[in-house]
C-alpha cells in the first residue's frame, strides 16, 4: 500500500482534470475499475459538473529568471483552481496571491478556489521571507475550460444485490495521509473481498470529495435504495488511533459493527457522533438519503498539524498503520456479512440439542462450553428481532462463536434466517 | 421590582376579599389587567368557590387595654381566613388559638385555615413567653360571607393564538418571596415582552393559589387547547441560585428550553423532576390537563427558614435576584419563541451554499466559521423531526447561531418551517 | 424448613422414579398436593418423556467383599440414570468409570448421564488414592424400563384466575441448597400464602428439571396464557446475599418488583441479567413463551465450591438463610398482589381533598404528611399508564404508603382499577 501511496503522491490531483485521471490509471493497475466522465454544465442535484482544470506548469522567477516557487518541485505551490496568469510585478502586489503557513515556516500549505476565479502561490513562509523585494514573474500555465468529471467504480459482487459502498476521494493532490492512504486501503480491500466471495455486493467509490459523491448520488437514483451500508475512508495511514465517525442514523448497521469490532480488538480507538463536516458521509447521509454511511480514520480531518501541508507526504503515513486500517475494515466487513437475524424454529421450551448431536459429549473443554452457551444464546434471542452480533454483545460471546453456533444451529433445522 | 414588592407588602391577602384586589390594583398601575370576579358559590371543576374574606381589625389586649398582637402591625398576625370573635378568655384558653415558632423566637408564622372554620393568631414566640397569666381581650373584626373571588389577566398578543400561560398566585399576605417577588417578576417580564411582538400570545395570569388556578381553568376550557407552554413564577427574588421544576410530561418544550438556557447561561442552577406538591403547576400539570407548564423558582418553597414567617420580608428578596429571574424567563421565552422545526428542502446532498452567497468567501474567522457549521447543522437536522432548539444542543453551536443560520437559510429558500 | 431439608436428603431423586415420588410424599404432608405421572414415551415439545430410571443398591467392593464405595451411604456414589452393571474387573479398568473432585480431595462430586447409557460411581478423591491394585466386584442394581415422569402441582386459589407460578426443582439426589432448600421455602410460602386469600392465583410446580418444566409447559397450552408472573426458587437456603436473575423480558412484573423490594429492604443483593442458562426459568422464558418469570437465589448456580458435590449437604443450607429467602419471597408477592394500574376519574385539577376528609386535619405528622404526599402522587400518576409500583417509585414512598393512599382514593371513589 505505501508503494502505492508513493506513485500516486507526485500527480497534481484536483476535483477534475488530468491528475485525477493519472491517479485512476495507477489504481487500474491494482484493481479493475468502471470509469466514468461527466460532462462540464452536467447537473447533479443541486450542483452542476464544474469546469475542467488542468496545469502544465507554474512558477515565480525572480529577476535573474531564477524559478524561486516552481510547480514542477510539488503540486502544492499552486492555488487549486487557479485561472491561468502571464505577468510580471513587484513582491508588494505579489503577496496578495501568495499562501504561507507561518506557524509552520518550512511547509507549504494547500489551498483551492474552486468556485471563486483566482489565481495564487503557496510556498514556505521561510521562502518568502528570503525574496528580496522586486520585480517578478508569475505564471500559471493553467487551462479551466469545458470538459469532465472523472470518477470510477470496482465492483466486488456479492451474493445478494444489497450494497454496502467503500468511498475514498481522489481530489487531493500531493497529501499522503489525505487521502492516498484511504486510496490505498480502499484499494488492497477490495482485492481482498474479491477473494472471499461476500455476502454484500461492495462497491468502491474512487471519486473527487463533495462534487464526485454528488455527482454519483446524482446519477444512481434507482440504486441508492439498495446500499445497505457504506464508509468512507480518510486520513487512513497515520500513526494515530483509529476513529470511527458514526453515520447520521448514529444506530446504523455498520455504526453498531464498527463499535463492536474496535472495542473487541481491544485497540484504543475513539467513535464520535455525525457532525455535517467531514468527508463524503457528508452527502451520502444528507437527510434526503440517510444513508447508514460511517467514516473511518486514522487521526481525524484536521487533527493533525501536518493536516493540508507539505508535511503530509509519503513519510507521515506508516504502512502498519494502514495495514492495522485495512485489517480492522476486514473485521468489520465480515461481521457486517454474517450479521443477519435468524428465528428459532423450535421456540416453545429448549429443543434437545443432545439427540442432535449438537451437545458436546465430552464437556469441560473452555471452547465446547461457549459454543454450547453460543447454541442456548442464539436460541433465546432468535426471535426476529435480534441479529447475531446483538447476541454476540449481549453475551459477551465473540462473534466468531456466535455465528459459528448459528451455522450449526441452521444446519440442524432449528433456526432460519 | 422591588418598589412594587414594598407597596404590595402591606396588604392583607388571602384566596378572596379586598386584600386581593388592593393588589390588582396596584398591579394594574403597572399593566392593563383584565379583572375577574366570580362569586362565591361556583362551581369550578371539582371545587366551589369559597365564601369570601375580609378583615379590618384584629387585636389580643391584656387586661390594661394595651394590644399585646396587633393586626395593624402585621397581616400575618391574624389566622387566615379566621372567622370573627370577640372575647375575653384567660391565657390558658387563649393559648389553644395561638401559633408561634419556638425555634425562630423572633418570627411571626404564617398559618390559615381556608377550609375549616377557626380562629386564632400568630406571634413571635418571644411576645408569647412575654405574657403574663391573665385575662386577654380577644378580637378578630372579619367577615366571612358570599362575594367573590378575584383575579386577573393580561394578554400580550404575538403573532399566533398559541399561548404561553406566566402564573403567579396573590394570595399570601405579607411574604415577600412567596409570592410578591414572583408577581413583580411576572409584570415586568409582560411589560418586556410587549415591547417585542412575541412569537405566541402571553397570558399573565394573577389568581390566589389553588382555587385561583382551578377557577381558571373551569371557565377557560376552550382556551386550554392552546397553550403550548406554562410557566409558574414563585419564590423569585430570594438570593439563592435558580431552581426549576420540569412540567409533569418532563420533555416539555419549556423544560427543554429552560434546561438548555439555564446550562448554556453558566449560571449555578438546579433542574427538577415534577412532583404534585408545590405551587400552581399542580393544578395545570393534573393528569386531566397535562399542561407543559414548569416552575420557576430561586430557593425553592419550603427550602428556606424564613419560608412562610415575618422574615420573609422586602429584605429579604433582592433587586439583582429579581432582575436574574427577569432575565432567564426574558431569555428563555426568546429562545421558545424562536424554536421551529423546519424542513430541508433541498435534502439530497448538500445545497450549493456557495452560489448563494451563504457560504463566506473569506473564511478563518471564527464567527463565520461558526454561522457556516451552523447552516450545515440546520441543513443536516431538519427533516421535520428537530426543532432550533435540538440542533443548539445537539451541534453544541449557541442557539442564536443556530436561529440566524436557520433565517439565513429560510431567506434562501433552502429550508421552510 | 430445615428439618423438611433434613428429612428429604438422603433420599436418591432424579428425573424420574421412586426417589422423586417418595419427596413428593414427604413435601405432601405439609402441603396438598396434585400428583401428575406422565408416561415413558410421551412426546413433550422438542422432546421425549424418557425411561423411569430406579436403583436399589450399588457398591464397589474390594476382594474381601467389603464395600469400599457404597450407594447406600450416599445418593451421589452413583452416576446418575447409571445402567445396571454386575462385574469383576481389575482397578485399571473400573476408573474410567470412576469420577472425583482431585480439587476437593474428600468431597464425592454429583455426575449424571440422563440420555447416554453409561455407569458410574462417584467417590473421594481420598478414597480413590487409598485403594490397593486389583480385582473388585461392581455392581449396580438399577432399573431403566419404561414408567413415568412424576411431579406435582398445589394451588393457592387466588381472587382472579390470572396466576403467578413458583417453580422449583426436585432432581438432584442428595444436594442441600440445590435444590431442597427452594424446595423447602417453596412449600412454606405456599403455606403462607394460603393464609392471605391472595389476589393472583398461586401455582406451585415441584417438578425434575428441564423435563419436568418441558412436561408442564407441553401439558398446560392453555393455561399459559394465564400465567402472569414466575418465580424460580433455587440454591434457596446458603448464607449467600440473594441474588435475583431477571427473566428474559427484562422488565416484565416480577423483575420490576423484585428490583424494588430487594433495594427497598436494604439487603445487600444482586441483580444480573437474564442468561439462557441456569434453572428452569430456561424453559419458561424460551422464546416461544416468554414469561415474565425470574429466579431467586441466594448464591446463584455454581458459584459456590460445594455446589453439586457432597459438600452441599444440610449444615450448608441455615435455617436463617431460608427464612430470609422466604421472607422476600412473601414481600415480593405481596407487592406484585396489590400493584394495580388505577386511573384517576377527577383528573381535571386536583380534586378537594379536604371534604372528603382526606386531607389530614392537624397537620405536621410526618406518616399523615407521607399519607398526603402518596394520594397527590397516586391521583397525579393514575393516567392508565403507571401503576402502584411506579409511583412508589417516582415519588420515593413506600409501597405500602402508596398501596394505603390508594385504597384510599379508591373508597373515595376518586380512582378506579
Amino acid at each position: 500500500m505505501h508503494e502505492l501511496v508513493e506513485r500516486l503522491y507526485p500527480l497534481c490531483r484536483s476535483i477534475t482534470g488530468d491528475g485525477v485521471r493519472a491517479t485512476l490509471d495507477i489504481v487500474g493497475e491494482y484493481l479493475p475499475l468502471q470509469r466514468h466522465e461527466v460532462p462540464t454544465g452536467t447537473p447533479v442535484l443541486d450542483w452542476t459538473v464544474p469546469q475542467e482544470w488542468n496545469i502544465r506548469d507554474a512558477y515565480i522567477a525572480d529577476a535573474a529568471g531564477h524559478r524561486v516557487v516552481d510547480f514542477a518541485a510539488s503540486s502544492l505551490h499552486v492555488l487549486g483552481y487557479s485561472v491561468p496568469v502571464s505577468a510580471t510585478m513587484p513582491l508588494s502586489e505579489l503577496r496578495g496571491h501568495l499562501h504561507t503557513l507561518p506557524e509552520h515556516p518550512s511547509w507549504v500549505p494547500y489551498r483551492t478556489s474552486y468556485y471563486e476565479p483566482r489565481w495564487g502561490f503557496c510556498l514556505a513562509q521561510e521562502t518568502l521571507d528570503a525574496l528580496p523585494e522586486g520585480e517578478y514573474e508569475v505564471r500559471v500555465d493553467s487551462t479551466l475550460a469545458d470538459g469532465h468529471l472523472s470518477y470510477a467504480e470496482h465492483i466486488v459482487p456479492g451474493q445478494v444485490a444489497d450494497e454496502v459502498i467503500v468511498s475514498c476521494h481522489v481530489c487531493h493532490p500531493s497529501l499522503a495521509n489525505d487521502n492516498l492512504a484511504g486510496v490505498a486501503v480502499a484499494t488492497f480491500l477490495a482485492r481482498a473481498l474479491a477473494r472471499e466471495r461476500p455476502w454484500y455486493t461492495y462497491r468502491f467509490l474512487f471519486a473527487p470529495g463533495t462534487i464526485g459523491a454528488i455527482t454519483w448520488l446524482a446519477r444512481n437514483a434507482e440504486r441508492i435504495e439498495r446500499v445497505r451500508h457504506g464508509l468512507v475512508l480518510a486520513c487512513a495511514g497515520d500513526t494515530g488511533s483509529l476513529t470511527y465517525k458514526r453515520s447520521r442514523r448514529g444506530d446504523a448497521g455498520i455504526d453498531r459493527v464498527m463499535a463492536h469490532v474496535l472495542a473487541a480488538s481491544g485497540r484504543p480507538h475513539r467513535i464520535t457522533e455525525f457532525t455535517p463536516y467531514g468527508y463524503d458521509e457528508r452527502q451520502f447521509c444528507s437527510p434526503g438519503f440517510d444513508l447508514g454511511v460511517g467514516s473511518l480514520s486514522r487521526t481525524p480531518y484536521a487533527g493533525y498539524p501536518e493536516y493540508h501541508t507539505s508535511a503530509d507526504n509519503p513519510d507521515f503515513v506508516s504502512p502498519e498503520a494502514m495495514a492495522d486500517t485495512l485489517a480492522v475494515c476486514r473485521e468489520a466487513f465480515s461481521v457486517l456479512d454474517r450479521d443477519r437475524r435468524y428465528r428459532n424454529l423450535s421456540p416453545y421450551g429448549e429443543p434437545q440439542l443432545g439427540r442432535r448431536g449438537l451437545y458436546d459429549a465430552i464437556g469441560g473443554r473452555s471452547d465446547a462450553k461457549q459454543a454450547q452457551m453460543a447454541m442456548l444464546w442464539v436460541l433465546s434471542r432468535s426471535d426476529g428481532d435480534h441479529g447475531l452480533l446483538d447476541i454476540a454483545e449481549r453475551s459477551g460471546l465473540p462473534f466468531d462463536t456466535v455465528a459459528a453456533a448459528a451455522d450449526a444451529l441452521a444446519a440442524a433445522g432449528l433456526i432460519k434466517a
